[in-house]
């Protein structure tokens, strides 16, 4: 039997895009890299992935620090942290000002420069939202973005990529009264979609590390929707077990 | 620039798997709805993820369970459980035999019939092993095996596919020592791909419950060789800084 082409799921790096800096225009770089309009290789309903670290960059989110020096960077960690949750060695398990909970408050050395350290976006629902907005007029079409950071996970070696900023797309679908194949109610079926989408654009970014953008195409059209990380994914202190 | 087919990534939903009971032998159900051989629509490299759910019922891993008997469910679960780490009403918080943090033990009561409850597979990397031996017999292809299941996560809202058991592909990938593309050293770049892997599969198959296995094609082919779940993800007590 051939694969169901018509379900299926399509994860493409978007390749061609150059170096980014403080004050560029993201959304202008992916467009040209995707572009042009009407030839454009991007489709309604595609979610364009797009790495913290190009987003941190083009925000300006960068502040000098010598890579060399440990304690300068452990100090940098705890002040961005909201909380520190665990230390260990020079590792700080941190909650940030968002509410996510990571690895040394997020803070990217690596593909930065020497001399300089991204901190996260302000507000990664925002940076979505933009860069939505201005491929939607730039290319003329309505896609999702997920703006996507690679972290651990409590207790599973590896990391893997999240969604920390979303936008166009759900960030968590809520099944709960759908009911299964047995007619049971299905219960606890709230699936994050937005971090499978992350996830899934790894996949294909992380062949070559310099890929900082994926195209998704193929999630569901009931997906299309206002999300946004922050009202979705973040879970309060007060609702998780173990902080 | 059209988008790059050369390292894309594509999810496929596996339609047409019956019910599958205990005893069934799974890899040629999976055979008979990717096969025949020679014109199976699987080529080498591909991985086929396969969810919990099915494999638990073939290995005849059902317990009986009253679905409305709340006590008895949570009973079933503390008795399954190597340990509890966190109880919050009915729910646990458990590490299981495998070394699994997850809730209720992976126990699993939808789609397995009403009376029944599925446990997780005894050594789920071994049923993916044998799954991946049988399927390169009946359709003379070597492909991966992932066996997923549905977590919840510490810090976030909504549950995502992770693998629970793997062949012949790699869990985690260890990119330590590779330099980024500044040149700079990657530290703590560990990649859990299989987790990756497992997550794109559940968007394809979370379109329609019914649907338990899906065909992930284009994972790079240096990610092909023994990997394990056990051997990789799954992170001893000692090494974790929350349980």
């Amino acid at each position: 039997m051939p694969l169901d082409e018509a379900g299926a799921l399509h994860a493409y790096a978007v390749t061609g895009i150059g170096e980014i800096h403080p004050g560029d225009d993201l959304a202008r770089q992916l467009a040209d890299a995707l572009g042009p309009p009407g030839s454009s290789t991007l489709r309604d309903g595609d979610v364009v992935v797009v790495t913290q670290k190009i987003v941190s960059k083009a925000e300006g989110r960068l502040v000098p620090l010598d890579h060399e020096d440990l304690d300068a960077k452990v100090a940098l960690v705890e002040r961005e942290a909201l909380r520190v949750l665990r230390r260990r060695g020079e590792l700080r398990i941190t909650e940030t000002a968002h509410g996510f909970v990571c690895a040394n408050a997020g803070i990217d050395l690596s593909n930065v420069g020497d001399g300089w350290a991204a901190l996260l976006p302000v507000d990664p629902d925002r940076s979505a939202r933009r860069i939505r907005g201005a491929l939607g007029r730039l290319l003329s079409v309505s896609v999702g973005v997920v703006i996507s950071d690679t972290f651990g996970r409590t207790w599973r070696n590896g990391v893997t990529d999240v969604a920390i900023g979303c936008a166009g797309i759900a960030a968590v679908v809520d099944l709960r009264g759908s009911r299964d194949a047995t007619g049971r109610e299905l219960v606890a079926t709230q699936v994050c979609v937005a971090d499978e989408v992350a996830a899934a654009a790894e996949i294909v970014m992380g062949k070559d590390r310099s890929v900082p953008a994926a195209v998704v195409r193929g999630v569901p059209a009931e997906w299309r929707r206002d999300g946004s990380v922050r009202d979705e994914i973040i879970r309060r202190p007060a609702d998780d077990l173990f902080r």
